[in-house]
C-alpha cells in the first residue's frame, strides 16, 4: 500500500490504531476456516462512528477492499483479505447502550461479545436467546452477519428473529438506519432482513435494536444414550413430527463423544454410538409434560435416560457439547467443520450418509450438531499438508453438499457461504439467483469495496 | 396502450384474460386505501408462471408499469396503478402444494387466501399463525409483501417470522429462489428477508415456503371493561414489562365499540371509555397461571374481568374486534385507517394524544388496534368531497406520526408505506437511508417497472 494512504488512514484513526506492519498485519490474515492466510495491507481500529465513515470512504474513493472483523470466529473464511485491503477492527465498538426492561429490547454496538449481552441481559430478569456455540468470544457483528443460530435456536429461532433494528454505513460512509425499537415495523424496505447473513458485503453494521424476552420458569435436561445412531436420528425427527419443540435437541455422534471425553473427563458415556442432549423448558406443567412425551419416543427407540439432577449437572452436559468442536480441534492438524442442513425428517438418512462416506473416504469424520433444526456438523479431522488425503477430503465434502441437497437441504444453515462453500452455490440456488445477488450487491456497492470474493459474488 | 401492445399481452395469457375497456379496468383501479381512483391501461390474469415470467419481460422491454394484485385489501394504496400500465392479478395462484406435518412447512402459491392456509393446516393439527385482519379475502402474496400481523402477533410474531422460502421473478421474468425447507438457512443473501414488506417494487411473488407450528393446547379469553382508555392503556403497557406475553391483547376505544355495536349487537359495554381483549395460550396450567397474573394487573388498574366462557362467546369477542374496521367505514364515506406504532411502554401517552388531537380538529375518531404491539389504528371518519374537514383531517394526521416518531415509533406497523405515507418516510427513516433504499431499488430495477411510485422511490 502506497505511504500516501496509509498516512490518510493513521490521520483519521490515529497512528497507534493503524498497523501496516507484516508482523502486526499476519494477525488478521486468517479466520476459523483453514485457508491459506492472505495478511491485509493495513488493519486500522477506528473509536467512533466518524472515523469508521471516513475510512470506508477512503477506501471507496481509492478501491481498496474493506473487510470488517469482529472477533474473527467466522467459520465459513467470510473475513479473510483475499485480496488484502483494510481490515477494520470492530472490538472497540463494545459497549451495551441499553436493556429496556419495559419494552423490552437491548441496543448495542456491533462489537459487543455475545456472552456479555447475554449475561447483562440475564442480570435485568431477561433472556437474549441465540447462543453460538463462539459465545464467550463472538461478536454481536458477526452475529448478525452470517445470522448466527446456537443450541436454543429449536424453540428461540436464530439471530434473525432477535433483529428489530440496525445502523450501518453505505459505500460511501453514509450512515443508514432500518428497523426500530417497536415489535412491529413496516416502514420501507426491510434493511434489518437485508444485512442479516450478507457477510459484510452491503454494509458495515455498527449498532443493532435486539429483542429480548421473558426467560422460562423452569427447564429439564435430558442425557439419552443410543447404542445405535440411526435410532437416535430417528428420535430426533419423531420428536418434531410428534409437533413438541423442546428447546435444544443436539446430538453427538461415538467419535465425538469419545474425543470430548478423552480431553474433559466429564463423565460421558463413551461406548454409546450417540447420545442426544435434550431441554425443554416454560411453565414447570409443561415442562413436566414435553418431557414426558419426548422421553416416551426416546425410550421406544432404544435410548436410555438420564436427567440432569442439578444446575452443574446440567451444565456440565451443556459443556460437553460445547466442546465438541475445541476437542475435535486438538485430534488433527486441520478441522474442516461444515454445517450441512436438511429438513428435520431427513436427519436420519444424513447421518447415515455421513457415516458411509467417511468409511468410503477412509476419513476421521466427528458429527455432531443442532439435530432439532436438521442442521449437522460433520467435522472432518485432517491435515492439509498431506496431499493425498486432502483429495480424499475435497470428495467427501462434495458428496457432503451434493447429498444435502438431494435431501432438500442447504449448503450452510448457520456459519455463512464466504469462500467456504462459493464453489457450492449455484449447485442450491441456480445460475438466475446468483445473477439475482449480484445485482443486489453490484447494485449497493458498485466499486465491490465491501469484502469482496465472498460468496460467488 | 397501443393495439400491438395489447395484442402481445393477448397472445401470452389469452384474449378471455386480458382487460383493457376502462369498464373493467376500473374495477382495479383503487384498494382499500381511498385516493382518487386511477385505472390501469391493461389487466392481466396469467395461468402459469410462464406467463408471468413473458408478462414480466413485455413490460420491462416497454417500460410498462407493472402492479401486481391480489385481494386488493391494501391499506396504504400500495396496489394503485398510480401512472397506469399493466395490473396482473395473481388470485389464479391459488393451490396449496403441500403441507408437510413431519417437518412443519406449508408450500402454497401467491394468491392463496390467507384464511384457506389457516383451515388447511389446522386440519392437519397445526397452527399457521399470522392472522390479519383481512384474512378471509387478502392472499398471502400481499401478506408477504406487507409484512401483515394480526391478533396474534404478539406471541407469534408476523409473516416475517413465518416465510422460509421465497420463489419470485425479477425485473427481467427470471425465477429467483430465496431460502428452502429446513429451519435454519444463511445460504447467500437473505432473499425472503428482502422480499418481506417491498410492497411489489423488487419482484413478483409467485410461492413461499411457511413454517407452521403446534396449536396452543389451550387458551383463555378474556373482555376487561374501563371506564378510563388511558387506564386501559396503562395496563397493556404493563402486562408487558411485567414479562407476561399473551396472544393477544388488543384494545377498543368507546367510539369503536360504541359503533360495533350500533351494526353487530353483540352486547358489547356501551358505556365502557375502552376495553382489552386479551387471549392467554399455551399448555393448560401455564394458562391458568398467566391469566391470573394479568387478570390482578387488570384489576389493579380498574378493569372488570369477563372470561369468555365457551368458544361461541369467545369468536363473539374476536368478531366485535374484526368487525372495528367495517362497522367504522359504515359511518361516513371515507375513512382513513393509520397504522402508527410505538414501543409498548408509549402505547398511553399515543391513545392520550390522539383523543387530544380528534378534539383539536373536531374530526371523529376511532381507535382500536393490536395495543400490545403498541400498534394502534386510529381511524378517521371523513368525507374526501368535504375540502375544509379534509384539511383538518391532513392536520391531524401530520400530528399523528409527528407524535408517533416523537414517541420513538414508525409510520406502519403492518400497512406498508404505499402512496399513503410516502410523505412522512423521511422524517423517520432521513434522506440516507431513503437514498440507500433507491439505490436498492433501482440495481434491481433500472427501469422503474415493478410497482413505481410507491414508497417514495
Amino acid at each position: 500500500m502506497q505511504k500516501v494512504l496509509i498516512e490518510e488512514f493513521e490521520r483519521i484513526v490515529g497512528k497507534q490504531n493503524c498497523f501496516s506492519e507484516i508482523e502486526d498485519t499476519m494477525a488478521y490474515s486468517y479466520d476459523a476456516f483453514p485457508e491459506e492466510p492472505k495478511a491485509p495491507d493495513i488493519v486500522v481500529k477506528p473509536n467512533d462512528y466518524e472515523q469508521i465513515g471516513q475510512i470506508i470512504k477512503l477506501c471507496n474513493e481509492n478501491s481498496i477492499p474493506l473487510i470488517v472483523r469482529g472477533s474473527g470466529t467466522n467459520l465459513s473464511g467470510g473475513t479473510l483479505p483475499v485480496s488484502g485491503g483494510c481490515v477494520m477492527l470492530m472490538t472497540g465498538f463494545n459497549k451495551i447502550l441499553d436493556i429496556n426492561t419495559d419494552d423490552l429490547y437491548a441496543i448495542v454496538q456491533a462489537g459487543v461479545v455475545t456472552q456479555k449481552l447475554a449475561d447483562a441481559v440475564a442480570k435485568k430478569g431477561l433472556l437474549y436467546p441465540p447462543d453460538p456455540a463462539s459465545l464467550k468470544v463472538s461478536t454481536l457483528g458477526g452475529n448478525v452477519a452470517e445470522n448466527s443460530g446456537g443450541l436454543r435456536a429449536l424453540k428461540y429461532g436464530v439471530t434473525s428473529h432477535y433483529l428489530m433494528g440496525v445502523k450501518f454505513f453505505d459505500n460511501e460512509g453514509n450512515l443508514i438506519k432500518g428497523g426500530g425499537k417497536p415489535v412491529k415495523l413496516v416502514t420501507g424496505y426491510n434493511l434489518p432482513g437485508l444485512m442479516l447473513s450478507s457477510e459484510g458485503t452491503l454494509g458495515v453494521m455498527v449498532e443493532f435494536i435486539l429483542k429480548l424476552v421473558p426467560p422460562p420458569q423452569s427447564r429439564k435436561t435430558l442425557l439419552v444414550v443410543y447404542d445405535d445412531l440411526i435410532k437416535a436420528s430417528q428420535t430426533v425427527s419423531d420428536i418434531i413430527s410428534s409437533k413438541i419443540v423442546p428447546a435444544t435437541l443436539e446430538i453427538l455422534d461415538n467419535f465425538t463423544i469419545q474425543t470430548v471425553e478423552k480431553y474433559h473427563h466429564l463423565g460421558l458415556p463413551t461406548s454409546a454410538q450417540a447420545i442426544l442432549l435434550i431441554e425443554v423448558d416454560g411453565h414447570e406443567a409443561a415442562v413436566e409434560d414435553e418431557y414426558k412425551k419426548v422421553a416416551d419416543i426416546c425410550k421406544s427407540l432404544g435410548g436410555q435416560i438420564y436427567i440432569a439432577k442439578d444446575d452443574l449437572e446440567r451444565d456440565s452436559l451443556w459443556q460437553a457439547r460445547r466442546d465438541a468442536l475445541s476437542s475435535l480441534a486438538r485430534l488433527n492438524p486441520t478441522l474442516i467443520l461444515e454445517d450441512a442442513t436438511v429438513p428435520r425428517s431427513k436427519v436420519p438418512a444424513m447421518m447415515q450418509a455421513i457415516s458411509e462416506i467417511a468409511k468410503k473416504y477412509n476419513l476421521l469424520i466427528g458429527t455432531f450438531g443442532h439435530a432439532g433444526d436438521g442442521n449437522l456438523h460433520p467435522t472432518i479431522l485432517t491435515d492439509k499438508r498431506n496431499k493425498e488425503e486432502m483429495k480424499r477430503v475435497e470428495k467427501a465434502i462434495d458428496e457432503i453438499f451434493e447429498i444435502t441437497l438431494k435431501l432438500e437441504g442447504t449448503l450452510s444453515g448457520e456459519h455463512g457461504i464466504g469462500i467456504a462453500k462459493a464453489k457450492y452455490l449455484e449447485s442450491e440456488v441456480g445460475q438466475s439467483t446468483i445473477a439475482f445477488m449480484k445485482k443486489l450487491k453490484f447494485g449497493l456497492d458498485p466499486g465491490n469495496i465491501l469484502n469482496p470474493h465472498k460468496m460467488s459474488l
